[in-house]
This record gives structure tokens, C-alpha cells and sequence, in this order.
């Protein structure tokens, strides 16, 4: 069963005081790597898969998306959604991303972020994904690194004074479950290698377009001085596809 | 310009005492996956970039390839390869992988077995072997997982009692010269993201058709019980594309 983490109250309380939960897709230090990969929005059907606050569902009717569709599984960050990312076209659904049914070729663009961390068949969600892509239809998702869920920790290893000396991989190819601690304790979180997210998506029957690694851009290191570290290992993976 | 390790006296007597080098591919815990990569190789003309000692045009020209080209840096691997691996449709070239100039379209198969992390500019030579391949010719090859090459160190961490305690990470996104410690002193390795691979050879004009970080396989653990920590980080990162 999938866990509902974003309504815990402890959980929910800390991620909406992350910058990125305050300030939308300009604090993400990834968004313009993001960004880049989607295709041209005009006149597109869009679905996003965990759409939180829905500040990508609102980049897209911005870019002239003819429908919109959020799912999240969290009451708590829908109704935010609804509250700062409403819009006539937008529609917000409450559903589990492995639980998805719509009738096939309805979209033109699928996209994702940092979402499919939380799911435990990521090569179930790029099948359906797929179908209800149409012919030429883009993919378009970002999940944390393998290099950082690898480690149910998730935390830098730190020396004597406190130091980050280094980050800690380990269990790289034992896929699965992790319990995190992220911003709550025992955040459930399935750790999956590079391989197995790109040959899911080779798999369903996706072109792979694109993957980035990427660190903070020059800029976003200036505005944002205490991402240093964030060039040091990656913490997000991003994949651009094609439906065949 | 290259470093020419292979070359080195003691590199060399290091190198032709790992398994790998006594016993061939089937001492290579990686070649299984490396072999499920390969098209069809009968009739078909292959060149290996950086080909040691001959293992894998041996096994090509066992698979019926039609011509087997194998470059290399080292004429002390060369001079093994003729000893050991020589066959009359295999021709072996001493030439820097950077340096390869054959007519366009005149391969339909090019690999390489851990070889590009001692290349500076592997986006050059995707684009050289794109255009060495014919149309649906196949580019299959292995190298040093970046997880493997960010640290120079290219070691464990190690506890108090000398037990690997985990893979340390670091400078992942610095790609560039990585001066490590393999075997001998100062072996001149080149480190960079597998964004950098995979999309150096989607650049070039390939369609990626799979990617594999590979574990030993239970056989080969069972065979060799001192691999066991190669199941805990990735040492190999290894691509099959397809020159569109």
C-alpha cells in the first residue's frame, strides 16, 4: 500500500516551509534543467503525476496547455493546490500515481517530479504512462538520484568537526524499499538503480531523449550560497522520452 | 596527450596478473551482461577501441565475424594480443582511441571494454564512431562507472578495524582528470557523469537501447565469494545504442 506521507501532519508541516514549497518552480534549484526538457506546452493535454502544490500544473496552463490534470495522493497538498495553483482548466485529483486510468492516448505530455521515489514499480507507471500518451507524446520526469536513495540515511558522512567529508553510497543494487528520514521518520522511499529507471522507460516503449544529473546552476549558487555542497553528488535525476 | 599506462612496466605487470587478464571474458565478472549487449555478430565487421589483449576480436571472430579490427595504445598489449590472440582476420593497430580514421560506414559493430575513462573527450569519439558505423550498425561499450571515478581515490572508506564501511562520493558533477592509484602510481583516468555519456551518445546520433550497472551474477558470487562488495556500488556503467 502506498503511504500517504505528505498528510502526515509533522511531515506536511516541514515540507511546506521548504523553499521550494514557498517560492514554486523558481526555488528549485533543478527547475531550469527541468524546464528545458519539456516540449512546447501550447495547445497540449498535460498530465503531472504527484503534483503537490500544482506550481507545474500552473507552469503549463501558463505556457498555453489546453487541459491540465494533477494527481496527488495527499488531501493536504491538493488542497493547497486548490487554494494557490487553481485555474479553469486545471483539474486536481486525488489518486495514487500507480493507480492512473485514463483512457489511452488522452495526453500529450506526462510529466513528474520527484515523485517516483514514493513508487514501488516504476516499470507498471512508464507502461502506463505510455498508453495513455499519444504517438510522438512527451515523458518528461525527475525522481531523486540513485546515488542519493541508495542509503536508507541519506545524509552526507560527516568527520570529527562536523565536516561533510564525503557522501556515503552503499547497497547501490539492492533495489527497494528504504525507510528515510526525511523531514519525518520512516519516509518510505524505493531506491532503484540508474539502469532500472532507463530501461523502464526503454522498455514501454519510450525513445530516451535525454538525462541529467544536474548540479545548481552558476547563478542559482550565487542567490543561493549554501547549495555548495550540492555540486559535490547529484540528488536529482531527470529523464526526457518519447512515446513510440 | 594519452598517458600511455599500459606501457608502464609495473602497470603492466600489475595488469597481466588480474584474472581478467589470465583467464579472458569468462574472468571478467562483467561480461554476461556485456555479451546479452552484443548483435549478432556474424558476417559482420568489428572494431574493438582499446582492445588489451585480444579477448573480445578472439571471440568475435569465434561469433563469425567477417573482419576484426582491435586498436590499442599499449604495444606491450599488442605484443600479448599477437601472442596469444592472433587470428587471420584479425587485424590489431597500435593507435590512440582519440586518434581512429577509417573510411565512413565501414563497421557494423564497434565496442570497447573499459577503455573511455581513459579518454578526455568521449563526445568526440561518439561522433567518430557514429560515422564509422553504417546505418543500424551497433555501438556497445563498458567503462568505469562515474560512481567508480569521481574520487581519484577510487577506494572504500574504511573503518577502524579496516572494514569497508561504504563507497565514498565526491566532486560527482567535476568532470575532468581524476590523477588515480590503480594499479600503479598516477594513472591518468578521465571522470564524468553518466549524463555526459548517455547524452554524448544521443548527440552523436545514436538511439540508446540499454544501459546496465551491473552486479556479479549469483554464479560468478558463488564462484568468486571475495566479489561480494561489488554488489554494494557500481563499478561498470555499460551502454548498447544503435547509429541511427
Amino acid at each position: 500500500m502506498q503511504q500517504n506521507i505528505y498528510d502526515d501532519l509533522e511531515f506536511y508541516t516541514q515540507y511546506s516551509q521548504m523553499a521550494r514549497s514557498v517560492g514554486g518552480l523558481k526555488s528549485a534549484g533543478e527547475w531550469p534543467v527541468f524546464q528545458a526538457l519539456l516540449p512546447d506546452l501550447t495547445d497540449k493535454r498535460v498530465l503531472d503525476l504527484g503534483c503537490g502544490y500544482g506550481w507545474h500544473c500552473r507552469y503549463a496552463v501558463e505556457q498555453g496547455a489546453r487541459r491540465v490534470v494533477g494527481i496527488d495522493l495527499s488531501a493536504k497538498m491538493l488542497a493547497k493546490a486548490a487554494a494557490i495553483n487553481a485555474h479553469p482548466i486545471i483539474e486536481y485529483h486525488r489518486a495514487a500515481i500507480e493507480a492512473i486510468n485514463f483512457p489511452p492516448q488522452c495526453f500529450e505530455v506526462v510529466l513528474s517530479s520527484l515523485a517516483f521515489h514514493y513508487v514501488e514499480r516504476f516499470d507498471l507507471v512508464a507502461q502506463a504512462v505510455h498508453d495513455l500518451l499519444v504517438p510522438g507524446g512527451a515523458f518528461v520526469f525527475s525522481a531523486e538520484h540513485p546515488i542519493f536513495t541508495a542509503r536508507a540515511g541519506q545524509d552526507w558522512y560527516y568527520g570529527d568537526n562536523g565536516e561533510r567529508l564525503h557522501w556515503p553510497v552503499d547497497d547501490y543494487q539492492q533495489e527497494g524499499v528504504r525507510h528515510s528520514h526525511w523531514l519525518a521518520d520512516d519516509v518510505i522511499k524505493y531506491h532503484r538503480t540508474v539502469e532500472s529507471y532507463v530501461n523502464s522507460v526503454l522498455d514501454a516503449g519510450f525513445r530516451l531523449d535525454r538525462l541529467a544529473e544536474p548540479a545548481p546552476a552558476p547563478q542559482a549558487l550565487a542567490e543561493h550560497p549554501e547549495w555548495v555542497d550540492e555540486t559535490r553528488r547529484p540528488i536529482f535525476l531527470l529523464i526526457a522520452a518519447t512515446r513510440q
